[in-house]
């Protein structure tokens, strides 16, 4: 399509925000863009590039003459009013997790299956879940060029900014209250987040596994269209603002070797390569943050399994775990 | 030996301080306690129990008349006055990496090799890596329960403490800093450690793990008595003051199941199970900080590798990972 109406859909929301800065920075061409948020935060005016715009109310007809509706707000309104937005003539691409699983909705990182987009009967694409796009980043190029992934085992270090305002809200207040000496009060996560890790990100299910390591498994295996990957996730929230790291093991049909690891990697869009053994280069999530690539280094062999990498990656998940990644997906839609 | 005379030497580091309070604790028995240190802090009174016990300046005289002496200080020290400690007579425990791989060194946990102490016949033996010390609490009830360990993929969460006082204090400046709006200074770290995660703890070696994640394979085959362990570490450095945690996947000679596991970990000493997912019950390091126990979480079939099992395990290890388990050598060695 050409020149398309773009509604964001939670705009004034961390992702939504970061969706508009991302349509600026890109250049995407729009003929309208149209921001809608719940009714508490309409009519508030957001300037974006020359222009102040004001955010309208989001209801069932806010989406007549949208062509792409970008959602960044829950599941439950996500499957309310995506179908709504769909059947107004929009295409929806959702960051929720609410139609990831769905056979006949693609599941989509542009860099590894954008082809994807190609098939969305019912006119949804899903945005993969953040710590899944970090991950797949780097282990796509490297799954290419060796044969396929096999077997994934993946530790997350994962920011509170993955919980949104809140998250990063609950991380400042308990490290004021500790240099003011003050006892540190628990909101948001189950247990004190300053200066300690959780060994929880989203509900437990009953094999043991949370949610979020679930997608890992699921959403790899659609993301790859490889249903035989077998992925195990440990998925840990840091006392981090903002970028997720996750430390990998990746074991492949073929032998990998490190010359040709490097190289793949190197030649990867939306990848940069931070490793240098001798000079002790890795990346670190404060080098992420607010940037579009992910980062990857401690690049090894495995030394547990046969066939396998061991390396590190991090991503800034607002970002390319989110917002980027979602008008990326945009872009394939328009001329 | 009866009532011998044990000589602390690194009394006033913070795992020194920690040696006294466990030999507090514990009621060991001795006839005397010998405080050593370097000159600078030589002179300081340290009480204990309801003694005041000068600091003396460690020397190669100092050991005379000594029966046990646990070592908390640099590995060149620990090479140099070691075998100067034997000489005179002494048993010598000691806390650094500067022996413990040597083949006529016994490199001990008392819960799972405590009979190696038989088998020193250098006088020395040797406290193993404390994130190793954290991983194979868990993991070795497992591997007897499973007919041993084959694999191990391990990814760590280490705290500041780690890196004894300038660790804490690093932590610590970044913090108040942060807290009033001033730039953040790493001195101690090669990165910010506030806010952030650094994958790597100590050097960087050729083959592309460090020096401590080395030490998770090498030191893991040698305490568990099996050379064919694979091991693959991925250490991480994480702003927490205190405990390390360990997200753990370990393969199996024959299929777990969680009931074992659990009833394994339930009758292993110096262990406490914390696993509950319906109450997504799981330990942290906050929770395990000051304690003896290592605590185990979110026990559950790894889903990449047959075999397998995938835990979270935290300990502290200022305690559990070096002075409590010097400590309990030392009691090895004492009617």
């Amino acid at each position: 399509m050409k020149k398309p109406v773009i509604a964001v859909v939670g705009a004034t929301g961390a992702v939504g925000e970061e969706i508009l800065a991302c349509l600026d920075e890109r250049q995407v061409s729009f003929s309208k863009l149209k921001l809608l948020a719940s009714a508490r935060s309409a009519g508030r005016q957001i300037s974006f590039q020359d222009q102040s715009l004001m955010v309208e109310e989001l209801v069932p007809a806010s989406f007549e003459g949208v062509d792409i509706a970008l959602f960044s707000v829950g599941s439950g309104i996500s499957k309310e009013l995506g179908p709504v937005a769909v059947a107004a003539g929009a295409v929806v691409i959702d960051n929720s997790s609410a139609f990831r699983m769905d056979d006949d909705v693609p599941l989509v990182i542009p860099e590894i299956n954008g082809a994807d987009v190609q098939e969305a009967p019912r006119g949804i694409i899903a945005n993969p879940n953040c710590t899944t796009i970090v991950t797949l980043m780097a282990l796509d190029p490297l799954q290419r060029a060796f044969g396929g992934c096999e077997r994934l085992i993946a530790s997350s270090y994962q920011a509170v900014s993955g919980s949104g305002a809140q998250g990063i809200a609950e991380l400042e207040n308990q490290t004021a209250a500790y240099a003011k000496n003050e006892p540190l009060r628990a909101n948001v996560y189950p247990h004190q987040i300053a200066f300690n890790v959780i060994p929880q990100v989203e509900p437990i299910l009953e094999n043991g596994y949370t949610k979020e390591e679930m997608k890992m498994q699921n959403e790899t295996r659609k993301i790859l269209h490889c249903p035989s990957i077998l992925a195990s996730a440990t998925c840990v929230r840091v006392p981090v603002f903002r970028s997720h790291s996750v430390s990998v093991t990746a074991q492949f049909a073929t032998e990998p070797s490190i010359e040709a690891a490097r190289a793949a990697l190197e030649a990867a869009p939306g990848i940069q390569l931070r490793d240098d053994r001798e000079s002790a280069v890795y990346p670190t999530p404060l080098d992420a943050s607010n940037g579009d690539d992910c980062l990857v280094g401690r690049l090894r062999e495995d030394l547990a399994l046969p066939n396998s990498l061991a390396f590190w990656v991090v991503g800034d998940q607002v970002r390319k775990g989110a917002a980027l990644n979602a008008v990326q997906i945009a872009e394939l839609l328009i001329d």
